[in-house]
């Protein structure tokens, strides 16, 4: 396939996973919803949801919609991204200008659909969670830890999902995000995806919000550093470690 | 198969759709239930197991149980809905026929199983949300708006299934409408159905039920007009961009 | 298959079934656990997970473990229960026979493994509610129209995951549980098997429980025949509705 | 395969099972996090997905990551534990000890990302409950009792999953998981998994977390013994009683 096809197919998946992740935070946090109160099961379900419909509108291009799973896939040895296509600075590129494109895209459309409850909400904090991840204690260093394991998970995982067919498809990575949410999301929110973080909080800074408050650019790397390095660090080891090939 | 078959089978899957669905809602929302203040999540998994329960019954037929989807399929291109079955107008009012006798039939039965807290609720408002949805906050344009991005992301990645085989059936469509009651049904409640709306809000307004109050038939042309809007999108959408038509 | 191990195959996963399903009604119920209050959702999951360790371990016998189902079996009209096994009088009561062993051997090892909360609880409400089901409103004939109307949903749309092959296994069956659960239990807390409600209901007269009050007799023939009645009007349906066949 | 590969890939599975299962308990109990009091069903889930995980990762050496499951398989009669790996005091010990290896290091990542929240934490079993399993009400012999019937129930089905292809790979031993969890996790928190609990115990206890109090030492044997002797009575009952290996 062609560099463009991958740009859309990636743009395309990861604008499905931000419509669905930033929407369920919305519907968890922002005031006036019908899903206010509904619980982090609920957010790691939304956002693990998201990813099985991005995976679904971007599998042609290996479903990265996610840049820390682009690099992954490099330090993990891979000539190809997918047949036809070779790992180069410029293919790289385009992986992450279509996954940075399709998470504005998708910020963007999931304030269309909160609109009036954006326009309601007093709580600055409320309306920049929706868009992007902030630390429950602040704390750069250990926040980028807690970032890196998560994201380490991710790609690691997945690279062992490749050795081990399960009939699951788009399922398997959705559930792991839904674990990986759960379980390691309780420190800084989980981006464990730096297009998922940093995109939306561009939008967030574009947009006309009343209410909404600073985009805290201070925290911004964190969730762009932690997720990059784990993600290397995640197919580096698959790469090296013996993982199942087999049944 | 005929017609008639496309009409019972579309019919049977609607109406376990609308049992499910105006179930878990009956269940969260009437006072005297065993569910009651279930909370968002369960009202999602109520819902999507419906669609798990009415794809089941009515696969034959290309198991739309949704009108959204059925428009979708047109302006997706398709010339017949499944094989036999060409699209004409005759076939589509057959479709959204069964559609609409099987929502009047599901709440009809859910009714009949809520039976006694319905006699004994005492808020019209949860009467009517557990058959019909309705705004957060009410301002008619934005909530077509957030309709039509709900349905449109359900009718665009159902298109994208059909290009991934992955083993799960009709549980992928249940799992995308869990995602999507989740992440997009805090402003209106998601019909993303026109029949799922209106069919049950005809039941409200002949049965006699106590307290019911009126069926706010004012806001009822959203959840028909957005859903179709969306839908109509979303095949569109599906037709033209180059989906996944490998794995 | 002998009658025997039909027998077998019906004891043990209508026991796995009583265990995690009695387990987990206790886990949220009762005073003293980790778990209590864990909302009716988990109590969903509970029941539904429960069905399906329950249908692994007795897919040799076509995984009844209710006597309802084994009643839709006989209304639609098969001529086997499996290869081998003719449905006669005396098959059905191997079959019923099993499940009812089998559901009195799990409630009695949840009561084992919840046996230090049982000694603890003071309602005897709770502890009713572990093993058996009761109205959230008394009305016989009511209570009994909700049970018909859960039962036949299982067994109708079971009878459709035969011709619809979904690479999902004894999960469909398992999600369909959870979400008649979420959607239709509100009323009386969705017995839908004779045996699941007879069986604990047994041995919780039989135990020598602390502050366990009466066994209310009075309701239990509800979950009996309301079940049966459902399971077999589902069966009939099954049997001469065109359901698919294909895909 | 070599006892080496089986030593890692025991090692690896079990150690992505603890970082997610103690990950999801921090994320529920520790104060400042934001999933704090999620309920008991969000710990099931995140425990069954660290399974789900660890399943993929150790694929090679049958995804034990559990003494019990090991002595399960032993009990059950098999001769080799995967192909070329024979049975023997060896080869056990090789499974055991990449076990507890595995959930050592798990343990320690688990900690590493929520290292601020323990460090903020003022309650001692708080801070144990994240890393090991303690009893609602302490009665030893009753809580072992309630261990084995968990990790009975865990072996037992798991024997049966061999005959029973269902095209779900890792997620039915998951699922098995949240459901034994969310069913019999009520009175002990459902160690179910020597190692799950005796490697993060140690991991407590050589820790400097402020505030941690003891490692409550005194019940730890309960989550080892009971775990152990489930298991071999799963896997001998399994041996014994005819279970499916059809369909």
């Amino acid at each position: 396939m062609t560099l463009g096809e991958v740009f859309v197919s990636e743009m395309l998946g990861t604008a499905a996973l931000i419509v669905l992740g930033c929407g369920v935070v919305a519907n968890v946090a922002l005031g006036k919803t019908k899903g206010n109160g509904g619980g982090f099961l609920m957010v790691n379900w939304g956002w693990g949801l998201g990813v099985f419909a991005g995976v679904y509108l971007s599998v042609m291009s290996g479903a990265h919609i996610n840049p820390a799973v682009t690099v992954g896939v490099i330090t993990g040895g891979a000539e190809e991204f997918v047949p036809g296509v070779a790992v180069t600075i410029g293919s790289t590129l385009t992986y992450f200008g279509g996954q940075m494109l399709g998470a504005i895209i998708g910020a963007f459309v999931a304030w269309l659909a909160y609109k009036k409850q954006f326009d309601d909400e007093q709580d600055p904090a409320n309306i920049l969670g929706v868009f992007s991840t902030g630390p429950a204690i602040r704390s750069y260093g250990w926040n980028v830890v807690t970032e890196v394991v998560g994201t380490f998970m991710l790609v690691f995982v997945i690279v062992a999902f490749a050795g081990t067919p399960s009939g699951l498809g788009p399922l398997a990575v959705a559930l792991l995000v839904v674990g990986i949410g759960a379980s390691l999301g309780g420190p800084t929110g989980y981006a464990i995806n730096p297009a998922r973080d940093l995109g939306p909080r561009i939008v967030h800074a574009l947009l006309p919000i009343r209410n909404k408050g600073n985009s805290d650019w201070a925290y911004s790397w964190v969730p762009v550093v932690g997720p990059l390095l784990g993600g290397a660090l995640g197919g580096w080891a698959g790469g090296i470690i013996p993982l199942p090939e087999i049944i």
